[in-house]
């Protein structure tokens, strides 16, 4: 069924955006949170996020496993994921292969019988950055949302909280 | 009156798009200045920018007191404030209240009985950045530019000097 | 002839993009690269982009010569040039007055009597860098686009390996 990609900068207000398209479904709908709270800030940015969402919404945490949590669930459930930057940048560090993982994700985003969109950072606009590590994720970042946008039916770039059709059409 | 947000990165055109939009209207135009030259660096780009503005341009510098400045306009003048950036950088360096003081500034800019256009940069497109208070200014920025952009009749997002109609058209 | 613009992020898509619009022309078709391996991350960048061309292509290295690559090509021949942002980096390392030559480029690049596709990379959509150099040149790369995309009949912006058209439109 229907895969959308909702792409864009940081505080571009893509998960507002991508919620919205969401909850035009029937509820209830599942959200798979990629986000691992490993200092205050990113707790308070992942306690931000649940109180935005209101009732209806099933959360699912899958830091690592977002495959398989795809492949979990009922068919016909609408389902956000939010986002493939966080969990990149979690099977980065754990030293994953993720030319095979990014492969195997696609295909599962692909698979899901039902509607999905799938929130993801653009990185790549700005100056090379210093360090190897930032240039490895800014180079596997862009390749998978490169892949996930060949299979997108929609995908929509964000700018200052207003969708901007890159394929597809508004609904 | 119509509020116009001209949005970009770093040399994409910004300010010259604003004020051709500007020069639209029948002069005198007012020209709010937020830099402050704290550097040789910095007083080259203002003298370039003053220079290639010509008669017409009332300039007023407002690198804290945007709000107040706005409020002090006469009915009717068409105003470009340039740039939400620098003045958003300035406030935050002098630890003010950021939440308070762009929801005034926001009021500001849609209570102006005239032509308004606001120039502000995209900065949440590179890689997440290194140092905290850079993080704590990309999420100030990215929530600035959305509640701008939530008001405005028009934004456009300028790519190598031409412009984007993410909300509005073309005049 | 037609001058095309082909601007993006890191790994965006652009060059195999830009590959697609020449090979619609008649083969042979002149290949400028304007990369140095200075490193093997370079060295593995260029192989992979080499790899994906196919026959038809002549390839010239140009990382400093880039507009006397250009004059000397046979009229009519379809070029693409991949891409302003290496010869940018490497002109600014050797010290070169950019300002002349970046003039000089774009004349080039205007006055080919053929196709011609230029790849260009756009870096000033994150946070302003901490230092002095990269600021530079990224102010030096946002001019050169910006009158790259005056002369230029199309530009496009790229997003996840989809096209944007910002000049012009679809062929």
């Amino acid at each position: 069924m229907a895969l959308t990609l909702v792409l864009g900068g940081a505080r571009s207000g893509k998960s507002a955006y991508a919620e919205g398209l969401i909850s035009g479904f029937s509820p209830p709908w599942s959200y798979i949170a990629t986000a691992q709270a490993w200092d205050s800030e990113m707790e308070e940015r992942i306690a931000l996020h649940r109180a935005r969402r209101g009732a209806g919404w099933q959360t699912l945490d899958a830091p690592h496993e977002l495959a398989a949590t795809l492949k979990a669930l009922p068919p016909g459930r609408p389902v956000l994921v939010d986002c493939l930057t966080l969990w990149l940048s979690n099977r980065m560090l754990a030293e994953a292969d993720l030319a095979t993982e990014c492969a195997a994700l696609v295909e599962a985003l692909a698979a899901h019988e039902g509607p999905v969109v799938v929130v993801s950072n653009e990185v790549g606009l700005g100056i090379v950055p210093d360090n190897a590590l930032a240039r490895r994720f800014r180079d596997a970042q862009g390749r998978l949302n490169q892949t996930v946008a060949a299979r997108a039916d929609s995908v929509i770039f964000m700018v200052a909280g207003l969708p901007l059709f890159v394929k597809g059409s508004a609904r």
